[in-house]
């Protein structure tokens, strides 16, 4: 049985900063843990099996999406990536609460299950801030960069979805503010429809 | 064969804030990984396996001394600490960085095993700010944290063995003055016998 108000998920653009703000979130606070996903595709050099995602074969993976043990899952360019329940069980224990950093799809299908789960959508300080961030970490071409940000201001469309949005402008500033954020959910005696956030 | 300049050791007095510090740490820089330690102890009700700790039997502990899979390991209040082998090297891979925090008495026997990792100590800002911070966490009696500050005052005298020392004021800038000491650590052509940190 998941204590539902103990599940958090961010969402954001690719290039929000949304990872990072979630580490600085787990220096802030000793309650917080992060859900490692389930993936399908091939480790990077730098990978390692149970810290940036647990690797799995198809068969593996498709075995748990049968028996119901995925919370939610995605195919993005021809490999499978989802959350995997066992993990959460296993860490949603004693009072710590467990971040899913997952895209919109995703933070949906969670909502859905786990209505009283907190979703928190991460927001650029702007289009052009992004774009530069992108830029800056110098792994995608112009083009694919342009692409993402179509997709970003497709996606900052959805942001009505979410219980609250933060502007992502100084990181460990960002983070105490999600930290303010989830005191306050767990706070409420009854959950309100939308809690507005900073953005 | 373990990349020493890879290998990172964080000590620091209890209440000095290393955990925090190292966290920060990650989330400035995505090359990072910490290494989880072995422990004999049970786990408190928000621990999980692998992420706090590798709980293991008392036979396990030994058996893995026996065969050399431990790199350092201490008897603390009745039970054994160490750090795996196994673990290290499998996040020892790409360009990788693993931060070992320990004491210091297992800083010494990683440094003698491998002397070009980095041992960095986390100075608090005062006797006193370590008093108020260690009175903040609640957990220890007034007896328990002049014991504390006893033995911090006593390992402050071990800070010559390091290779860099930080003081401790702001979590999040520590962590960005120990990011520089790495990079510093990692360029140098042939290791100095002492680098000075900024404490």
């Amino acid at each position: 049985m998941i204590d539902e108000r103990k599940l958090i998920v961010v969402s954001g653009p690719s290039g929000c900063g949304k990872d990072t703000v979630v580490k600085h979130l787990m220096a802030l606070r000793d309650d917080v843990l992060l859900s490692v996903s389930c993936t399908t595709r091939k480790p990077r050099v730098n990978e390692v099996n149970g810290v940036h995602y647990y690797f799995l074969t198809e068969e593996e993976f498709m075995r748990r999406v049968e028996a119901d043990r995925m919370l939610e899952y995605t195919n993005y360019a021809g490999n499978y990536y989802g959350t995997p329940l066992d993990e959460l069980e296993q860490k949603l224990v004693g009072d710590n609460i467990v971040v899913l950093i997952i895209e919109v799809k995703g933070a949906h299908n969670v909502k859905t299950r786990y209505p009283d789960s907190l979703c928190v959508f991460i927001v650029p300080p702007s289009i052009e801030a992004l774009r530069e961030r992108l830029k800056g970490r110098g792994t995608e071409s112009d083009e694919e960069i342009e692409k993402r940000i179509a997709i970003a201001a497709k996606e900052l469309d959805e942001l009505h979805f979410y219980d609250a949005s933060i502007k992502n402008v100084v990181a460990v500033e960002c983070a105490q503010q999600l930290s303010d954020i989830i005191d306050e959910w767990q706070k409420k005696e009854e959950l309100p429809k939308e809690m507005k956030g900073t953005c």
